[in-house]
């Protein structure tokens, strides 16, 4: 994976699919797959290998492929768009409708699933695994081996630790963020949390340890507050409770056409393996 | 404002002033209007109809007028200087002055005025509006429609949030922050704080809900410490006063021909619309 | 230090060094010194006079040596690695073995030891002093005049402060690091703050004032909890003492040939000046 970089090519070596935007300032190593419609701007290098699907956009100044020593290339999925300056490493895989912010960098081995979403300089380094649908915000620091679930939001700045016997790194235990839980901004996630499903944190909550199934936590170190689909907020509008989120938000969900009242987070959780 | 990227020229299409530097490696969208001593570096990409004000001076691998989805394009002003890898999004208005770090992002809608600084890799969100004189230093977040007013100054890592009613965001609330007020490093401050004028937040604070002109704040949650006016600190050049800070402050304000014991904040005010 | 953007070459003016891979789109101010194995990649700028000492690499879409005003060009050391998108001014020294992430900042008149590593994102400012064999991770703020000591590990989301009399910045007092300290993930270090030999800081500790050789602290404001050598932590394996760290961790430092149990921090401290 380690092309000589006066080896670069001003254009692909292998054709091209239909429809494609290839700026000529882009710099390409060699054996690139590219689908059709694909679009890549100026002063971007795609390393050896890379595989850009059908719809793939990348923006100018990024490199894709950052060499990484294993064997894989980096792989971006059906129309992921990959904004400028991003820096995305082999031995990645981006799913399809992949929309990542400006500046993102992906480590190598990191598995992201589809349609998820990542906000600006978020530092996701290797070995990570994001499942489908998941919302990431900006300024997000994801630890080695971080497991997050489907259908996760983290609001900005969060940042998540992977092992406490440190400098050692001898026990890593990157935390597991179950499907549909939302930790707001702020949060530091210590080595060994896991969370179960539909877990809400507050604001600057510290996270230590296990959390039950819609717990409610906040602080630091994080309590459990109440149960989430009993949280309720007051104003001008009434009483609401926005937990569980499923029947508030939709746009891009597999939900989207199912009537509020009768999505269930259960519908979506995928069997235990 | 979707150029095609390999449409993207190596010179501008419009005439531009005298005395500018552009570099033969940037590329050039449609319609550029460049006025006279302007600085481009290489590697830079200038998106159609971007507005660069005479001496306005962009650093190498920046993108300015990013594509947004809005009609309006970026708009650089007069000695503008935007450091090297900064990404701006069309339909941002920087005002005259305005002195960037590296890395900077600014998001479409952001309205920034007169001689404000922002420092490395901060991440303005959309519909942001920061008034004159105001200064950020690095690696702080401003939510989407965050509002700062003038003489501001927000120290590195503070981190802005604008709804409480997360994931669902259905309630915005982004922070007000009042004239001359100073933010120490690391602050998070929650949605619909509202800071008066001249409040001062000591570092780490979590600011939430809403404090009176000169309130000294500090803690998490944060609590008002005393009038700002009042907090001393005492060392062996003995009883020093910091606040009012303007009196201390002068270099590149509009006061800085003014004798400090003649500086009052009052003087320097908008006067309520 | 100024050389205007349409003077910058397509390749250097003096000789490179044998066995250089130099991409033809990266851009050279003038009389940069390039030993043997030098590697640049594509849409890189290296300033006027830097130096880039045998077996350094520069990735892509870097910037070296920008313009500072002081006289000093960058000074890249044997075998340093300047990932993609890092930006370094003028008058920085790196040492040899330099490892970087992507996307540093490192700001003017910083001089950084041999055999350190800087992670992904990380903004050094001006006039950082930072010893040999120095680990620091991801997205750390370390504040301008801030001096860390040899074989100290700074963890991500660190965040260093320099002056308590905000906004006049007249009492200058950037942290001191002691040797083999070890800082985990976010802490937040006040002003002043003086750490002896290897002190160990628990996750989101804010650090002020005093603290001595050996302290385990913890909290905001951190306390000390034990004397580290005393620290320990229980599991499966049993009892472990993890400090003094010497005895665990071994790659790539000067004692890796030593046997664990005849390591001593005190073999390794340079002497008082």
């Amino acid at each position: 994976m380690k092309t000589r970089y006066d080896a670069l090519r001003a254009a692909p070596d292998l054709p091209a699919g239909s429809g494609c935007d290839l700026s000529p300032d882009a710099r390409w190593g060699r054996a690139v797959r590219i689908g059709r419609g694909v679009r890549v701007g100026p002063h971007t290098v795609i390393h050896d290998e890379t595989i850009l699907e059908d719809g793939a956009h990348v923006g100018p100044g990024c490199v894709i492929g950052e060499p990484a020593g294993t064997g894989a290339p980096a792989h971006i999925g059906t129309d992921a768009v990959i904004r400028s300056g991003s820096i995305i490493y082999a031995d990645v895989i981006l799913g399809a409708g992949f929309q990542g912010g400006n500046r993102l960098t992906l480590r190598e081995g990191t598995r992201i699933g589809e349609h998820c979403v990542i906000g600006t300089a978020t530092d996701v380094q290797a070995d990570v695994t994001i499942g489908a649908y998941t919302r990431i915000h900006s300024q997000v620091h994801l630890a080695a081996g971080t497991r997050l679930g489907r259908f996760v939001w983290i609001l900005p700045g969060c940042l998540f630790t992977n092992d406490n016997r440190f400098p050692l790194f001898t026990h890593p235990a990157p935390p597991v963020i179950g499907d549909f839980s939302v930790l707001a901004a702020g949060c530091l996630v210590f080595p060994g949390a896991r969370l179960g499903v539909h877990v809400v944190a507050a604001a600057g909550a510290h996270i230590k340890g296990d959390f039950a199934d819609y717990a409610f936590i906040q602080g630091a170190p994080a309590r459990v507050v109440c149960d989430a689909r009993r949280y309720f907020t007051t104003d001008d509008d009434g009483v609401s409770h926005p937990y569980p989120w499923i029947r508030h938000v939709a746009r891009n969900y597999p939900w989207k056409d199912v009537p509020p009242e009768q999505r269930r987070v259960e519908d979506y959780l995928e069997p235990a393996p």
